[in-house]
């Protein structure tokens, strides 16, 4: 019983490596353009762990943490804990990243911890990236986002295995396993127990979005939590009215999202490698496609739809609206420092009411 | 926020309906055939609440009632608290059942929970079930099981609302949601939420197997929870060897477990509603079908390798293995109580170092 445990004692010494933070450890994911500057220092700030997401460009990247060092050197506490790096992290995908220009961005910037997520060659590529940004960047931790045993597996058994991996379930809005996704409720603790040779810390990713998702996480074994979709509902991401108006509103998350790559080729971007796709909020274009309507059809409503703006989400829209199963959960904007307060104030809270019952 | 935790303080209500209960209600799931009285009792006599599955046929739920009930009188705690009720439950698959059967048995028995599942026709046949059998047995409460958030809000509404309610996540084994199954981890606070002024506990399953799981469960805002699959690897399980076998050898509950109607067919099992299909152990037989053998084709394989007895389950088998996504938590069988003492010692254990991580 007590190897069960193990991965649970891990969350002291990821707490300790990141000397800003407060337990537990909650992380904004690295969303792609939607998370900015000012969401990873609002979160890092709160005593959370902020990530920026990739840019539309490579170079966008250094642009960002530009911003984020202006922003942090504000701050007398982060500028005196963390003289060697950047009190915030960034993600790279890396079936379409450009390595040399991540290379060089994190040999300038040196952020606290770099994610890593959906290589086209499996641990090769991830392998390269790690040796790489390990050798400009020593005290930047490696995030390794995986969403199967057999990926986690390949990490840790590999030469340069991550600091960290981030377990993302089946319940995830950012682009996650397409067909052998599971939730982490099993996936977890299985990789849990796999890996407790390792002394990996393991962040939980898919579905949470309150208090409960994360006591359910650490529950299950998560050292950590990173939530994406509750940080597209706040003041700080960098997203269309519209489209956080219909993060808002949804609700059914089990009914009302699908895991599909059409919304991606709408938006014309094709070249995912297909064992990843995206949840998104069910709209018109989802509709058509599975009553029969050729792409070419869909897609024409989908660009008119798009050039008339903000009013063009929600369930009569056609536009793309990438978000996790926890939407039914997500009721208002906020500011991101009083989501990460609040969402551990409410997890605290459930502990004391476990601790009661099971006293 | 204290509405978020509403749900959560249900437990108190929920462990008092069944007096010989200990925190947190663990419960074993009333799968067909296999959960049979010695598998229910063993599980109540742990301080849990047994339930006794369908049986072959309607009339084979009397013959384990009667069992259970002689098992039962030899135990002194139960007679003395529980004049009024058997202390374990038994589950009914609404579609397909007998309810004058039911009932009768019902009124004969007097089990302390009726767990009703997979109506054909929704609320409405649910409804029907309920008003009969709380007319026989008033002090039997009535459990159902939902998926989906809309079933969950339909069984509240009704002018006979359930007593509890079960919340099955995708990564059940038992039959479940085809098409629109969510994890619980969303779902289950999300019907938390839309169901709070109802005051009816939610029960977790789906996925769980473990302390872990348990705590995962009544941190996401559960009341007690439900596990099936480990069961299937306990001593008093009415289970084939080779299928016990195969439950404790599988891994990667992610990559090889699949939801399909398919092993159903095989078995000559036809006529489930199509809104629910059970999760199974990949093995040859959907390997064919996902290749393109016709069904004929595969169900000649399955019957010849049927009828050569245990050896015919595990990856080179054709044969029905039903179970949960949590298949690699599970490594041994087991008697049902000392399951459910070390799962319920495994959860305050959880819950301890979480309280100091909080602190």
């Amino acid at each position: 019983m007590a190897n069960k445990l193990q991965s649970i004692a891990l969350r002291g010494a990821l707490l300790a490596a990141y000397p800003w933070t407060v337990a537990p450890l909650i992380v904004s994911a690295p969303m792609r353009v939607m998370s900015g500057p000012d969401l990873a220092v609002a979160v890092s700030r709160a005593g959370g762990l902020g990530f920026i997401g990739p840019g539309a460009k490579p170079e966008d990247t250094a642009a960002d943490l530009e911003t984020a060092r202006k922003l942090l050197a504000a701050f007398e506490p982060f500028t005196a804990t963390q003289a060697s790096v950047l009190p915030i992290g960034i993600g790279f995908q890396v079936w379409n990243g450009n390595l040399d220009v991540a290379a060089s961005t994190v040999a300038q910037y040196k952020p606290a911890a770099v994610w890593l997520f959906a290589p086209r060659n499996g641990q090769a590529d991830i392998d390269n990236w790690t040796k790489r940004l390990r050798g400009v960047s020593p005290s930047s931790k490696i995030w390794l986002q995986i969403g199967t045993l057999k990926e986690a597996l390949d990490a840790v058994r590999s030469a340069t295995p991550p600091d960290v991996l981030v377990v993302q379930g089946a319940e995830a809005g950012g682009h996650g396993r397409a067909k052998d996704a599971i939730g982490f409720i099993t996936l977890l603790p299985e990789i849990a127990d796999a890996t407790k040779d390792s002394g990996i810390p393991l962040i939980a990713a898919g579905g949470i979005a309150d208090g409960r998702g994360v006591v359910a996480a650490l529950g299950a074994g998560a050292a950590g939590v990173a939530m994406g979709t509750r940080f597209l509902a706040c003041n700080e991401a960098r997203i269309k009215k519209g489209y956080q108006d219909e993060v808002v509103r949804a609700t059914d998350g089990g009914a009302n999202t699908v895991r599909t790559h059409l919304y991606n080729h709408l938006r014309g971007t094709f070249g995912w490698p297909e064992q990843w796709s995206p949840r998104t909020i069910i709209n018109r274009s989802w509709l058509e496609q599975q009553a029969g309507m050729p792409f070419e059809e869909i897609k024409k409503h989908h660009d008119e739809a798009v050039s008339k703006g903000d009013a063009v989400w929600g369930p009569d829209g056609w536009t793309a609206t990438y978000a996790s199963a926890s939407i039914g959960l997500i009721r208002s904007v906020e500011a991101a420092g009083t989501i990460v307060e609040n969402v551990r104030k409410e997890a605290s809270e459930i502990v004391q009411m476990l601790h009661v019952l099971f006293r």
